[in-house]
């Protein structure tokens, strides 16, 4: 019998990698001739399973209720304003579930049926409008895949490596397909002053988590959305109307949005000084920061998601972005950043949008001190931490975009760790 | 002031035709000065909302209850033997969240573990070879968006217009990112026969569910798939491991899939002979129908989506697909096919994933046969039901790629009708 695959680059490539595992393999094969799972027929093939009628909608299966949302107390004083963090350790691919999304709330996440929704335009237009819900479903739509970072996410690791596990360190993220109205469309709807240079947007919710955005941005890209990955918003993440974004900081992606007021002038409101502005180590805070640069994390392996399996084959994968554009490269360091290899991106990458990448390697059980950098089509490339610290200090808390170092021991776990 | 927008030509061609409702949107916000929804403080901008500590796995909110899976009982004899539908009619853009996307079962959905997971891959190949799912995790991934369709989708309109909603008649179908490992990989990996001309792929569950597959197409796209949308598989769609194979019908998507037999002959099981098979008008039948034609519905307005608005504009919008690559045009009729007005795709076509288009039109209470009608990369123009009579007769379940006609009334409702 010849192999079908003898001439297969890919295949040799492979094999040749992984002679180990490749042996591992079959040798676990061959143990298995007298696995039960392999000999006898099993429970789940003599009976019946469950009906269509079952679940009209579907959770997930119980074996993976570790993977879900999750807070971390001590961050904030109440969990009525505070954060939870999306499970990229557990997740491949781009999307990132609604469920399993992370939330940020500022007084908590409302509830707000279609019939209690309204949307005001007004400041500086020719008329002053109200939208209900209905009103919003009739002007043209655009369905788009953006990613939503919140500004702090990573901001507990300025002074040092704090948190242990992907999703505690980059996992205020998010990537989802936005259905929604450009807000171009609903500013022209109502007639707007060309001289205005700034729109306010706010919320329903008792905090209002007002922002000032440039009108340029606003009649760029922006969308008033109602759905999230094909269906509704969900209740936290602004049912049933919330505002993207692309790119700038999810702390503008307004939840629950009911007004939006054209304006000659930013309203300084406390979301854009006392906060969502960062502090330099002299002191000064930058303000109007709003573009979430280039930046990159291995979800495995890493400290939520450590190798268990033996030497041979090794997987690493995660995430990259860019607030400016399209990824364009993502290298992976095994070494702290002193050799680098470039990893195979999932597809392209697209504008504002997670790129998912591998690299499929060859692992011994050598210590490693994995790092991703990432470029994108500006030409930017992903700054380590000293570069960072070097221009803003310790004093942030937002826009830590700087590479993450996870040292990957021999029996496979994995840390946060800096590397100097 | 004046208008940013006088140079915009979209914006005129909007309100041209948007005059009535425009107006209407005017009235109603000066209708709104008395609206205590923007007059006064709402009860949910006086209180605090829900923590991030509230639901570590997130559902949809109560309001969206009806956007659920249906079943229709009479369809089958057993909900265990039986299929639900996707309610598309209530979805926009293009991802399926996989809460809501359609189940098929021969004999229920069974809850496997990682743990007791086990795929054999056995027959024509130097070494048969059993992996566990910590040993697929090792091999490189792929991820990809593609639809899945069910073959009968739509099979209750060959004798005539039956069920109201399209969710009923287009709702066998969903559509997920996918990331796996193309089962080429591991057929390289056993080494198989190059004489080998087919696999044949069954799941762990007691009706096994055995289809044969060409191994042009087992080499092409076909792959091992363990996340959609980003997380792990549900049960009911194969948890933990299930087939993918891009644009043929969902039959042959094997869930839970626990071998894969290199053979040179196809086996001709139950699912491939007594089912899954195309009778002509004559008697006989044509089997080997894998591959989803060129095929499009309107989502809304459709029967379950009425026209709830006054005239004015109006956004027609829905799905199309094909399982021989990208999408590349869609053409509205609101005349019952005589004339045809070409919408705009949200993005350009992907290969075998579904596409959303959209019409920006104008309604004034006429009434409406209201069709689409897709055309595909390769050039092929889905074609009306009696043209594909003529061909198939009106023996057949599957396969039924007709051009949809919604019936949409003065008072905006819609109903599933047949024009001749």
């Amino acid at each position: 019998m010849s192999k079908g695959s003898n001439n297969n680059p890919s295949r040799r490539q492979f094999l040749s990698g992984a002679a180990v595992a490749g042996a591992g393999i079959a040798v676990a094969g061959a143990a298995r001739a007298g696995d039960p799972l392999i000999t006898e027929v099993q429970q789940w093939a003599r009976g019946l399973g469950e009906g269509v009628d079952a679940t009209p909608y579907g959770l997930p299966i119980r074996f993976e209720t570790d993977v879900v949302r999750r807070n971390v107390p001590w961050l904030t004083a109440d969990p009525i304003s505070s954060i939870n963090f999306t499970p990229i350790h557990a997740l491949d691919g781009t999307i990132t579930p609604q469920g399993c999304a992370f939330e940020r709330h500022h007084s908590g996440a409302i509830e707000l049926s279609k019939d209690d929704y309204r949307l005001m335009i007004n400041g500086l237009v020719d008329t002053p409008l109200v939208f209900t819900y209905a009103d919003l479903e009739r002007f043209p739509r655009q369905t788009h895949v953006y990613f939503c970072e919140c500004a702090a996410n990573t901001g507990m690791e300025w002074a040092g490596a704090q948190l242990n596990g992907a999703q505690f360190t980059h996992g205020m993220i998010h990537n989802m397909e936005y259905t929604g109205i450009p807000l171009r469309t609903l500013l022209e709807e109502a007639g707007f002053d060309t001289s205005a240079k700034w729109v306010y947007v706010e919320g329903a919710d008792a905090s209002s988590n007002g922002r000032s955005i440039p009108m340029e941005k606003a009649l760029d890209d922006v969308l008033v959305a109602f759905k999230a990955n094909g269906e509704a918003l969900r209740k936290e993440h602004g049912y049933p109307v919330r505002l993207v974004v692309p790119g700038w900081e999810g702390n503008m992606w307004v939840k629950w949005l009911r007004r939006i007021e054209v304006a000659d002038a930013p309203v300084e409101s406390r979301e854009e000084t006392s906060k969502y502005t960062d502090t330099l180590a002299n002191g000064v805070s930058r303000k109007w920061t709003w573009v979430m640069d280039a930046k990159s994390i291995i979800t495995s392996p890493s400290p939520q998601a450590p190798i268990r399996h033996g030497h041979g084959p090794l997987v690493i994968t995660g995430l990259a972005w860019s607030g400016r554009g399209a990824i364009s490269r993502v290298d992976i360091s095994k070494d702290g950043g002193k050799t680098w290899e470039t990893a195979r991106l999932a597809k392209p990458g697209e504008k504002m949008a997670l790129t998912r990448f591998y690299l499929d390697t060859t692992w011994n059980g050598e210590e490693m001190l994995l790092q991703a950098r990432a470029m994108d089509e500006t030409g930017y490339v992903q700054p380590t931490k000293a570069q960072l610290r070097e221009v803003r200090g310790e004093n942030s808390i937002y826009h830590n975009n700087c590479i993450q170092t996870w040292w990957v021991q021999s029996n496979g776990e994995a840390e946060n760790v800096e590397v100097s």
